[in-house]
């Protein structure tokens, strides 16, 4: 193994934006985390994100420009094949060529991804994964994402599309994704919309007062369940049927070896486990059922940014 | 290209087993048709399956040792690996070794296949899917079977399982499918279902006598539909909703190049087709609209045995 290759990768969220610098292994050498849009920054820029890798790289001492290659995982729409954002109006860019802008700002050669598929390779390579071939991963965080692995190798799709499980219809006519289409995982299960349902049941008991409601939030909801509330636990029974059908037109479909859940919302997976299997096994065959394999994501903040990463790394060789 | 060589395939379903026999161009030089069961020839025995590629091979003047491989398309659960079918009711058999039992009969290799896997590959080599890499095959028949070829290979999944879009679920606690499970497509859009939905909807309105209902199958629904009779109109619109939405998720997760619509149902693909399209981009990102494939399958019968005898071939070499 060359020990003399550095690769850095960084993942875009829609609040944080964090860096890693890892070595051949995929051993994470520093890592550091800023905020996607701040008051003192101001938005996120090509010029930032590069700020942010030369000092993730200057903490594990290793200089920016002996970096061998860049990955950036980033939310889509996005083109991998033009190094492309598209349109993504968290970031508040369109048409975006990233991976040229980064790549002439840092001198190393830079591949884009989508934070899904990414974060599977990621999972896949050092995660929960590290054992199997194919792998799907559900990312529940702000929003929902994914990605998927077959044979070792991420599969895009078409459009670099595959994997947007976040957004297949689990309730048909059901509640307004962000999206723009209804019912979708995300309307139910995404950290903003289980706070948002958490808090208009809790508004609907009249027990707390509307700041009460407002200042809880999903970690919140997730500490009052744990404590055993009714009310909260509930709103997540309802997360793990919805998450659990989600996973049965996964295994259904792709039969993967194992399905990854990440992101912030699966911190509370283990509250939400059993509910999750029995709503995963009532809607797949029964002969898949002892073999089920659904398990918590292994990498935390680092999945997305260290498989971009090694995607770079592939590229480039 | 060696023209010299010939191969078979078969393929199993609940009513009819089919077989080919075709060149290295795909091209179909015989084809014959059998009952699964019948009166006369008894339950499907692999005798009886060897006779059929005999037979068919005479037809096309191959003498059936010169055939170089034979590829079996049956229904699941089946094991690709060992070449078992491991339970299927329909044939009345369990852990049926037919891949080395049927090459012990005929003294050729032997390929053994799911069905929807085996037509959706034929459709990829010769029929719908000719132009592209990545597609999705619903088979809609007397069940709803499906597969799933990845850059020109065949995905089947840890358990020989992947491309069941007919037992994704479409309805939560929907109508209860053979499967076990509640409001798979299968339950709402297979043959054997749109017949008994709609049976029970004209019994309701009181204007046709026991008899008459059941004496109409789905191709009699089909011909009223596109007669224009509302109430038939209704049901398929219903079925094209379903279908749609299953569609939607495929796309979601998969985001391949085309989803192709097979099997016996798909002859009515035509009639419902806009409202397959719409309800299928009501629940997919709007980016993805306007490049969306949906095409009916070309190979028709012959879809799951040319594509069972092309893997038979590949596994050869």
């Amino acid at each position: 193994l060359d020990n003399t290759s550095y690769y850095a990768g960084v993942d875009i969220g829609g609040t944080k934006i964090a860096s890693i610098v890892c070595n051949e292994q995929g051993q994470v050498l520093a890592h550091l985390r800023d905020d996607t849009h701040s008051p003192v920054s101001g938005d996120l820029s090509i010029k930032r994100i590069a700020d942010l890798i030369r000092a993730t790289a200057a903490r594990a001492n290793i200089p920016p420009d002996s970096l061998s290659a860049v990955g950036v995982s980033a939310p889509g729409p996005l083109n991998v094949a033009s190094g492309t954002i598209i349109h993504v109006p968290v970031l508040k860019w369109t048409n975006m060529p990233v991976r040229d802008l980064l790549a002439a700002e840092l001198g190393v050669p830079v591949l884009l991804e989508n934070d899904g598929t990414a974060a599977a390779y990621g999972e896949y390579l050092f995660g929960a994964g590290k054992d199997v071939n194919n792998l799907a991963f559900i990312c529940m965080g702000t929003g929902i994402g994914g990605g998927i692995v077959i044979n070792g190798t991420v599969y895009r799709g078409r459009h670099d599309h595959a994997g947007e499980f976040g957004h297949i219809c689990v309730e048909k006519n059901g509640r307004l994704c962000a999206c723009g289409n209804k019912g979708c995982l995300e309307a139910y299960a995404s950290g903003t919309n289980i706070t948002k349902i958490a808090r208009e049941v809790f508004a609907q008991t009249g027990l707390y007062t509307e700041d009460a409601i407002n200042a809880m939030d999903c970690m919140a909801f997730e500490k009052l369940a744990r404590a055993g509330d009714p009310l909260a636990l509930s709103i997540w029974n309802e997360v793990g049927q919805k998450l659990g059908l989600a996973i049965s037109i996964v295994v259904q479909s792709l039969d993967p070896d194992i399905v990854v859940i990440g992101g912030g919302v699966s911190r509370a997976l283990d509250l939400i486990y059993d509910t999750v299997v029995q709503s995963t096994k009532n809607n797949i065959f029964a002969i898949l059922h002892s073999d089920l394999k659904i398990a918590a994501a292994q990498l935390g903040d680092h999945a997305g940014a260290l498989g971009a990463a090694f995607l770079a790394r592939g590229e480039r060789t």
